[in-house]
């Protein structure tokens, strides 16, 4: 595997998930594939998760690991070319990660969505660049608009949870202070598309996603009808996508609260979200304290999902 | 070992002290211990000392190991409950812990008091909410109150330096240009009790530290008649225990300075501080120089007393 | 060896580059040479090359590696004696030194010239007393004065890419938006005066560089002329190093940025710069992505050179 960006990117998901569930169980199985291999994690944003997750996943694999928290211990990078650079930007995109690439054998990249231009979040610029010029294998920690480790972690959680063949899967924007990208809903959508669920998606109007991720999905309006008869409640803020109102919120409507009262409507439903999460705007203390809440077997899969991806491109060198 | 606080988490002490001597004249003896796990060091506040000793203790017995600095590379944790998470904190601590503890097998947190809350601090919220809620052994790397990889490092020392079978430890108080916590004084005060030492603090009015730590220690406002005949001098500035004046500083005099003069009164004493210590201020430059002085492999015993620690903790897996 | 700092520390320099290219051909031969072994990696300033290449050449070599950003994870340290510490520094280097000394087996550090005083600067106060408190050997990741890790690569790429027994090297001064020290011409014409080149500085007036480096260079204020016949360029921005303009931008003059027309007065000379570079002011877009520019195989090298400095002070342990 040389990128890792979406769920095609694994081929035959429900034998990924079988790999992970067998990587679970014994986790230092492969441990001579990193041998002298050295995993660099580039981090324009912050991170708890994916920063922790990803370095146990490569050391579990025997790598070493170096991190890099770029505008921290680095500096600022320019990414436009052509710009006479006498400003506060010491280095150029062009030049750091082709030097990234030199000291490393596999790259993982966290760039968020900056919401200046949906042109230029939505064509992975950052991202992209890397999978470019960086000579490496290079998979996204959530980049501009998707965030693949996570949506794997979600769907390893659902196999090991669910209850029937073909569970009813409700992915629900829910309100949030800051306007948020739409990387994880984007990814949960792609991964749900690919495996075998009903899956449905409920938001408000003027919070459709993009088609590319959304798909065949269900997609409703109501929350209280989507809910009803799920298996698994995914919960999530993000901003508008569709122009003019990019990146923009277009509602705080508390109703959408995943509260005891909504989970009442389901099947027993398990709750899920990516973290961090803002607790009584997203989801009420109840239910994240619930025994039907999931997210941190969610979290921890992380781990697993980053060590498939991972042991992949060591494969591929 | 599940938990490390107090010197009463190493049993017998003497035992523990000898087992911190034999581990230094071979570092490496118990490498196999650690292999495959990984040690996660939290920090909320800054550190040098805790942050190189630890690392290397960890890694001399073989295991991997992860630093995180909360709200530098993460973010912003909120840490009440029932909030309404609407503000600048991304995440609840009750979800950011049990997340830590999944890509981990032992965690140490530093987490300084915050004077804020005399109750807040003592009740060692944070400490406290990792080793109930993290699901793994958690340590102490200076928490609100303690600071026990310090204590047993400086118990070490004694141990090595001492010239008579009993010594005279006189802790004194300093004084210092800012407000600092009084989790080094509490816990030298915890381990010189359980050590066969004869304990003095010597300190101005209005200092006194929580008699959970003082207990039978011989307390007294006169530094000069402290100082005679002591054979370890452990200087150290502190802000008030006491109501109403928790987290003040209630003096700055001078004539606290750990001088020549002062350590003349000695049975020329050797010289100790946990460091970072404030020169001309805590301790002239002269005494901190002079042959007496232990700073320096005093803390190079922070290695070892997180190296006993550590180990225990990975025999306890 | 004990110390990094110059060309002079390496002994035979024809020797080192051997070593060198025989390291790159298979990094992890001396891989037993640093077990159980620490490399503290010490920043006062901002890396990307240096943190990454450093830390890989460390690891190849087996080494753990502690990476410490000194005013980021730890606090400002006091670097005069005598001083009542009462301000805002919270320890004396004369103590944080030995410490980090105690817990490595060799320790890097970065520290740039301040530009408040000369005298300071090229005394390398603060390289010194790490040299001289640590008791562990140290090398220099560029300091006030000199940038060794760098020279020593660039001699390695000049060796790797010559197609002349003695090759035309020309250093050229460039334009750029802010003061930068001297510590990269220093150490590349203290490594060229040594090494089998025609050595070559075209500078405008004023920016004359300290004899010690400079030596027997030939000297020219006129760039076209020096570019004639080049087989080498390497373009770097300093500021003024002689009094009373120490430290200051005496021009910005763009025509000695180095494009397309300077280049072809060249022998089709390579193109070389240390990274990180100003595109459009030190040189444009179209020579540093050509066919010639060899800025990325240089920094490639940063690891091979550390590489054999590491090694050599493992084997003088």
């Amino acid at each position: 595997m040389r990128t890792y960006t979406t769920a095609k990117d694994l081929g035959n998901l429900e034998q990924a998930v079988q790999e992970a569930l067998s990587i679970k169980r014994n986790r230092f199985a492969f441990k001579h594939l990193g041998e002298n291999k050295t995993c660099l994690m580039v981090f324009f944003n912050n991170s708890l998760r994916t920063r922790l997750s990803t370095q146990k996943a490569a050391m579990n694999l025997g790598m070493n690991t170096i991190v890099l928290d770029v505008n921290q211990g680095a500096w600022k990078l320019e990414t436009e070319r052509g710009v006479i650079m006498d400003g506060d930007k010491s280095e150029h995109l062009l030049e750091a990660i082709p030097v990234m690439g030199q000291f490393c054998d596999i790259i993982g990249v966290r760039s968020f969505a900056r919401f200046e231009s949906k042109k230029f979040d939505y064509e992975e610029t950052i991202l992209n660049q890397f999978i470019k010029y960086s000579g490496r294998p290079v998979f996204s920690m959530e980049s501009a608009t998707v965030h693949p480790l996570q949506a794997f972690a979600d769907l390893i959680t659902i196999e090991e949870y669910k209850k029937t063949k073909r569970p009813k899967v409700v992915m629900t924007w829910a309100p949030h202070p800051k306007a948020l990208p739409q990387a994880v809903p984007n990814s949960f959508a792609d991964f749900m598309n690919e495996a075998d669920v009903d899956f449905v998606i409920a938001q408000p109007k003027g919070y459709e996603l993009d088609e590319k991720f959304v798909r065949n999905a269900k997609v409703t309006y109501n929350q209280d009808e989507a809910l009803e008869g799920a298996d698994f409640v995914y919960a999530k803020n993000w901003s508008a996508y569709k122009d003019p109102n990019y990146g923009q919120i277009l509602s705080k409507d508390m109703s959408w609260t995943v509260d005891t009262k909504k989970m009442a409507l389901t099947n027993n439903a398990y709750f899920m979200h990516c973290l961090p999460v803002r607790r009584n705007m997203i989801v009420t203390d109840d239910v994240i304290e619930s025994a039907q809440s999931l997210v941190i077997p969610e979290a921890g899969n992380r781990e697993i999902s980053a060590q498939v991806v991972i042991k992949r491109m060591l494969e591929s060198l």
